[in-house]
């Protein structure tokens, strides 16, 4: 088992708790995955990842691996499915890892957790993971794939134009005014000041 | 000035260059901007953020505060700008902390980079950091914003279900099929053996 740049289990378990809050059973799941991960890979291949899920996983690969949000090498494709693909980003080749729910069925703390066929207050936490660490690779699917060709497409580095609009940066290959502006974002905010704070300093 | 989790400036950028793979100028900037929203709210507050870029703003957010894309206090709303939403997760008001494009002309050397104004090789990072560091909160707008009710919705924690296509587990609330079957993400890899190793096995 090998975790990443922390020295041993115990520092890998204090760092998801510092980072993730909690020293949660998807985090050590995702443990167990991105090191089936790396016995596929040779060392000397960069690794990037595709999360399938906006949880405890993605939290994991962000600390163990290279690959963060910010840093573009995890991208997070939200099926909502506890997956990950793992692949050479040069050659787009690599695997996708799931939890299996066939497998899932000869660890019954990890199901009862999982699915959450017991409530919250009668699960152990300790059980859990024990037993996740128990299992390992067995939890687990694997095949082959291939990354699409849209996916490993290198952003180009091309300085930022101003939107018409907010008068913000923003990159010029999203169109002619920022996607903000454009509504091309799910609505998040309404202002509650008429001029911004800064421009009236 | 407060560094999170981190002792020191010094401690926060080392922490940035491992996890983020650089000591890279927009985490730095980044610090300043969590910082002027730290001073916004009462510490008893539990704060959330939007984060409006995939860049190095995102993995400072997650470095600093409790808020990770995996414990989803942490959101994405991706319209290229260099900047975030930071609120209080249970009212919803907050304030939106983004790069000043008026502010950022009397800052050269952060203007250059951001800009992309001159050639790389041309910068020094030392110089931009030194700057950012110099600017501190000067670089930014703030506006008071209140974030759509939506966004705080809390995710039931239901039980997942199992996906009739791909027999997955999933969230119930994504529909009869998950998202990857049905088609709704963005398509990203196809499969390059015909059954699951793990099923083979
Ligand atoms: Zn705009
Ligand atoms: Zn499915």
């Amino acid at each position: 088992m090998n975790y990443g740049r922390f020295a041993s289990y115990e520092e890998f378990l204090n760092e998801l708790t510092l980072f993730h809050g909690k020293p949660a059973p998807g985090g050590v799941l995702a443990l167990h995955m991105v090191n089936m991960a790396w016995e596929v890979f040779p060392k000397d291949v960069l690794m990037d990842v595709i999360c399938e899920t906006r949880k405890c996983l993605a939290d994991t690969i962000q600390l163990l691996t290279p690959c963060t949000v910010g840093n573009h090498w995890l991208k997070i494709v939200d099926t909502g499915r506890f997956a990950g693909v793992f692949y050479d980003k040069q050659t787009g080749e690599g695997v996708r890892i799931s939890l299996s729910m066939e497998r899932l069925k000869l660890w019954p703390r990890v199901e009862e957790w999982y699915l959450k066929l017991i409530p919250k207050h009668e699960q152990s936490l300790q059980a859990i993971l024990d037993e996740i660490n128990e299992a390992g690779a067995d939890l687990f699917d694997m095949v082959e794939v291939t990354v699409e060709p849209e996916v490993l497409k290198v952003r180009p580095k091309t300085p930022p134009v101003f939107c018409p609009i907010c008068g913000e940066a923003y990159p010029p290959d999203h169109g002619p005014i920022c996607r903000g502006c454009a509504g091309l974002t799910d609505s998040y905010y309404r202002s509650r000041t008429p001029a911004a704070v800064g421009a009236e300093r």
